[in-house]
């Protein structure tokens, strides 16, 4: 079996291979250069102004596969939404790998594989890639960065400063898939059905919904802290109170049961391919339809609505629980759930 | 003495912490979103056009504090040069932390704002990033990876199709400086005077000779793998053969003393500041006297030549010796150096 030597991460020769044999084959990099060289050209054409859209996420997940992925779908997926819910068309992807010394070359051509696939299927170009190669007992298997560059019409921009009161705040799908398959993988517990990861491309369900721009205030990608953690950024960005209905929630029973048996919170579960808008409520039904005529989209649904104004709630997260309580949800402090991502 | 807990990298309060205490007031990340959202419009006005050049790199040195430099200035500085020698303006930064737990904030401090500082001296903004923690033992105190956003005018284009036999080799500085630093703070050798790295953006002197740049055929950025592994890219990927003369080569006399002690070449030391270009026979003494006007330009020379064709040698990179003999400059095989960045 075919390990990764820190030659690999040289500079010589060890390296070319590596590139030429593995990476170039799956991804567009063209020439061994410094720099990808990209037109912009059709950004540029006369009344068709674009804005630059750039993101980076480093993936440190374990394990690095796991149930619905691996850590190199998972990369592409992360980069191509923080790009999507920006507004932008996502176009190209950097790669960059730290691999620790011992790493089998098999694992890394399945990573690099799923790395090509995920990028199809969102339309992106991964352009450009670098390779560092640490020795045993400093790293963990592989980490990988992944930058995006997308390109957005100018006519197009969120922010947390166009929310108002009556707002809804939506999602496009179950809950919590990701953190819990995740975690019972790396905690080896089984779940009837398996948990998968919910990993998967958000830019052609943002795509349909943009006929709406000027109806959609925001849109986040809850990953690490959840619902919570978006929610509670966007909070306190506007300054305004957020409720969520606890009946609202979406989320499987397995998901249910594994929050219940783990002892944690749906809401501070990462999610890896999952939509949380907050949009008018003048248009959130077509917007609602639109999204459900989407595969990955087909159970969104309102959650709550942004709160008039109070000094007493202004920039807190709220939830209505089933019984006809009241609770503050509050951003997660530490870290429960190591490396999710 | 504070340390990075798990939690910083969690996407909860802590790590909001951090952003807020740490990276914004060194970054320009204005906002907790996404991804940044950036103007094209100066790149864009009419008769104007610009290509984007888009690169990335992540940084594991060992130690991350050496002479001359950091892990922080390194990070920014590669990147910037390898956006500035495919003939692009560097714009944008993004910033990747992969922090082990425990790591000293202090020293995350010196590292931010090192990258702080050269990123102002480079004239490049850091726009975006990301932080993640894994728990100790996990990673070597702190990787970082900076991917980066520049703008090519479109007249501008370099690459090895270009290269003629005649063409002259050139390097802008004395070589080897900084992995004889890196080396010697590992290896606690002390050279009199100590060995400082030669980390240092190169976007100012690459502008300048853009007076020239269609008598420019390739620029390189010699970093792992030193001037060998360059030369012998391009010589590879141009089929011409690079003659370079050992009396030619800028070294200074303590990097000939370390190389001698470490049993290593000179031309296969890692540099984090050096030019490497081939240039036109024609407008090699006007360029050289542009790049000599240049602080870190000042020891600018012809190193060697592009041969004429000869089958027997198209392809390879050759050294003329001092004493008179010819031997081949292979390309590093395996990791020489481990970690120089």
């Amino acid at each position: 079996m075919q390990r990764i030597q820190l030659g690999h991460g040289s500079g010589g020769r060890q390296m070319q291979d590596l590139i030429k044999g593995l990476f170039q084959p799956e991804f567009e990099i063209s020439e061994l250069n410094d720099s990808a060289v990209l037109m912009l050209y059709e950004f540029c054409a006369p009344k068709n102004d674009f804005k630059l859209a750039f993101t980076t996420d480093s993936y440190v997940v374990s394990p690095i596969f796991f149930p619905g992925g691996n850590i190199g779908n998972l990369a592409i997926n992360g980069t191509v939404n923080d790009l999507a819910v920006v507004g932008a068309v996502p176009k190209y992807i950097s790669v960059g790998f730290i691999i620790e010394e011992g790493f089998l070359i098999d694992d890394l051509k399945k990573i690099v594989s799923a790395m090509s696939s995920a990028a199809k299927k969102a339309g992106v170009k991964i352009v450009v890639g670098d390779t560092k190669v640490t020795e045993k007992g400093k790293a963990d298997g592989i980490f990988i960065n992944t930058s995006g560059i997308g390109f957005i019409p100018k006519s197009i921009g969120f922010g947390s400063n166009l929310i108002m009161p009556g707002d809804k705040i939506i999602v496009s799908g179950l809950i919590g898939n990701h953190g819990i398959a995740v975690m019972s993988e790396r905690h080896r517990l089984s779940f009837e059905p398996v948990v998968l990861s919910d990993t998967a491309p958000l830019n052609g369900l943002v795509q349909k919904m943009l006929q709406y721009h000027s109806f959609i205030r925001i849109m986040r990608d809850p990953t690490r802290g959840g619902i919570s953690s978006a929610l509670n950024e966007i909070a306190i960005s506007s300054g305004l109170q957020l409720i969520i209905y606890e009946d609202l929630i979406p989320y499987s029973g397995e998901v249910k049961g594994a929050c219940e048996l783990l002892g944690i919170d749906v809401l501070d579960v990462a999610n890896e391919g999952i939509l949380l808008a907050i949009v008018s409520p003048h248009t959130v039904e077509p917007i609602l339809e639109i999204m459900r005529s989407v595969d990955i989209g087909l159970n969104s649904t309102v959650i709550g609505e942004v709160g008039f104004k109070n000094q007493n709630f202004d920039g807190i997260v709220m939830i209505k629980t089933s019984i006809g309580g009241t609770r503050i949800v509050s951003m997660p402090y530490g870290e429960q759930l190591p490396r999710i991502c």
